[in-house]
């Protein structure tokens, strides 16, 4: 007999199943018994009354791996209306040591560090796995929105001869004896895949040596990269952004239903065209001063409100930062170069993406590398590409456990990321 | 007016339309000079024969990138039978500098090294990118036929604190202060996941130090990793595995035709059932020594000649490899414990996927590592989740590269590599 997944238990009323899973909790009253099983799907009720089976499941205590066969029967105080009766349940294994927080408790009441430590199992707690699970649906979004968009997935080096973005936070490593570096981006290989393919994508892990221990920063991250060619300026980019975000969020809500529920969310529309305000006005609508060259978190937050309050969106663009800000291989604003064609876009008050348009000139990238003061060699083997004809072009990346942390309401992103790595972690 | 793409022109014969893209070739005749352009999707042919027009060309060199605005005209001697007639030309940049080898002929006549030095622009030689073309089909098809299959994505961490498999071929790191290793497989933490979601998938970089410069070894390739329980033993792995495989080719036929033409390659069948044969019948196959421990490149290649010829087969499963020849968490036969439940999938005489079934009882575990004379202790947090309960599980692993190098008939995986990684290189 095959085995039945619980979520179909509704399937096979009247009939013999056999159902798999872990033991997610006993209840063990005088003369009855509750099994309940977790398997990838859900729960499934399993009831106890002959005395050698409860004799049985007195031994097998949370976690432990069983098989059960039995009648599916109908029940109406039952999770989906069917429980498993007259049952003969087989351990898969020894019992299981039972993990040191309840799993089935409706919220994991260990803290964050704890549950960090013991991920293999803190993980089966049903609202750590559907946090993961919205997350590869998320991902799922991305790539079918770009791959009808005639984007082609690529596959770039994590590891680089010089550090790719900035000389700070970056992981050295010895390569065969070579001093190298783990890679903070894939931009210079996306955009010289450009050169390729005029429209590319990537997920990929990313690294970044940070220093401090936020709830929004990790040292590993899975960065969701998009960059294409024949772009008018920095809004064709905006758009594709647009349109991506919309199907990632569509297929959340399509795949992941069920996390969602559980989770208790819903997705946020996506407006059509998301507001977008300039920086120089973003300032003015965070009361700050005039003259700050960055937004702090506290603006972040208050333009939130405001693209909630003004236009009913989650989402706001901020665009022209200010190119002092941006990294050297950002276009400039034609009309006004002291900013850039450079943008963030803002998730409920939280930078979520930053993108833009790049240059593409051979010759604009040695003078804006001239005006930081900052030396060609570094970046001799990237920018000789741009001597053999690159098309405008721009793109963006998205921060993929940022983005299902802020889907899901969690207050660090170390609650929606599996085995997070960071200044402290390098375990489990 | 908006660029259309080159294989969108015959739907535009007689109005006026523009392109966009790379001068892939000039010939510039007496009386007419033709401008042939590339764009991601093909090559378009433009008629100059306007005096001034014909100047401006004299001036693009190769690769330069440029927008075409004219006619779209009927002709049936040029590609798709249409070209565009009566141009304006405008560069959208500096003339490029040439590249060292001319993309507009039909195979790149540079060496491979000299390939892989000018990455940015060989890729853009249609055999090249055509190649990634069909990596990125692959990878579909694997993501779609585990998607459809109830497998949950995953990403884990590529930073470890110990050696993941074995002691050997790590790349060691300084993660703040702290020694860390990139990973060389997803294997514990996959094995970790099923006891989540059952059936998990990645794709992502592995990192192996290899010291040895071989056409089939890369230190950076991506491996697409699969892990699923409640199996009965490794065949029901192989029957996944079986159906996968099928699924990345139908895709690449489906996704990557155009590509497949420019390679002059077709996607071969995967029947129904993949012929299997057990180790030791393999070494009778292959006419190697019955105490062979192994099988050798040669054996493979013979055994690969077998399966084409005895079932018609480009794929042979190789069942029961010696328990000494396989990782500690293989799973042993019950029935002949000496030999695993671990397989390998050859493709045309080529180990392209290693997998098994895996331990699922810690105490196995532990009596594994002490039969081989290895400590727990690197592997204590991996282990610890076999306490909590998994169940009987396997897997397997494709190297991406190797698989598209072996589809498309590449000698090296370097020719199917955007930017490959070696003991010798590390750029671009």
């Amino acid at each position: 007999m095959h085995r039945i997944l619980s979520h179909h238990l509704p399937l096979h009323v009247g009939a013999t199943v056999r159902i798999a899973g872990w033991v997610h909790r006993r209840r063990l009253f005088k003369s009855v018994a509750f099994l309940i099983v977790r398997d990838a799907t859900g729960l499934a009720q399993v009831v106890v009354t002959d005395p050698a089976t409860r004799a049985e499941l007195e031994k097998l205590t949370e976690e432990t791996v069983v098989e059960v066969v039995g009648t599916a029967t109908s029940n109406a105080t039952a999770p989906a209306g069917v429980e498993i009766t007259d049952p003969t349940v087989r351990p898969l294994g020894p019992p299981a040591v039972p993990p040191p927080f309840d799993l089935y408790r409706p919220t994991l009441t260990a803290s964050l560090p704890t549950q960090l430590d013991h991920a293999p199992t803190a993980l089966r707690h049903p609202t750590r796995s559907a946090a993961l699970r919205v997350s590869a649906a998320a991902v799922a979004g991305f790539r079918a929105a770009l791959d009808a968009r005639d984007f082609v997935e690529i596959h770039t080096p994590k590891v680089v001869s010089s550090s790719t973005e900035s000389g700070a936070n970056v992981f050295a490593l010895d390569w065969f004896g070579r001093p190298a570096y783990l890679a903070q981006s894939p931009q210079f290989y996306k955009q010289l895949m450009v050169g390729v393919f005029e429209r590319v994508y990537e997920v990929g892990p990313v690294f970044r040596a940070e220093p401090h221990d936020t709830v929004r920063h990790l040292a590993q991250y899975t960065s969701l990269d998009v960059e294409l060619g024949f772009v008018a300026d920095h809004r064709d980019v905006m758009v594709v952004l647009r349109d991506t975000l919309a199907a990632m969020l569509a297929t959340v809500a399509e795949r992941a239903g069920g996390a969602l529920a559980t989770l208790g969310v819903r997705v946020p529309a996506v407006l059509a065209q998301i507001p977008a305000v300039h920086f120089s006005e973003a300032l003015t609508i965070a009361g700050a001063p005039a003259d700050e060259p960055d937004l702090a978190p506290a603006h972040e937050r208050a333009l939130g409100e405001w693209a909630r309050r003004e236009h009913g969106s989650d989402f706001l663009f901020v665009t022209g930062y200010p190119m002092a800000k941006r990294p050297f291989y950002t276009h400039p604003d034609p009309a006004r170069p002291a900013y850039s064609n450079g943008f963030d876009l803002l998730f409920r008050g939280l930078e979520l993406v930053t993108g833009g348009q790049r240059l593409h000139r051979h010759a604009d990238y040695l003078a804006a590398l001239e005006a930081r003061g900052e030396s060609v060699e570094p970046y001799a083997g990237y920018l000789d590409a741009f001597r053999h004809g690159m098309p405008p072009h721009g793109g963006f990346a998205i921060g993929l456990e940022r983005f299902v942390a802020r889907l899901v309401g969690a207050a660090n992103v170390r609650e929606v990321t599996a085995f997070p790595r960071d200044l402290h972690r390098l375990t489990p």
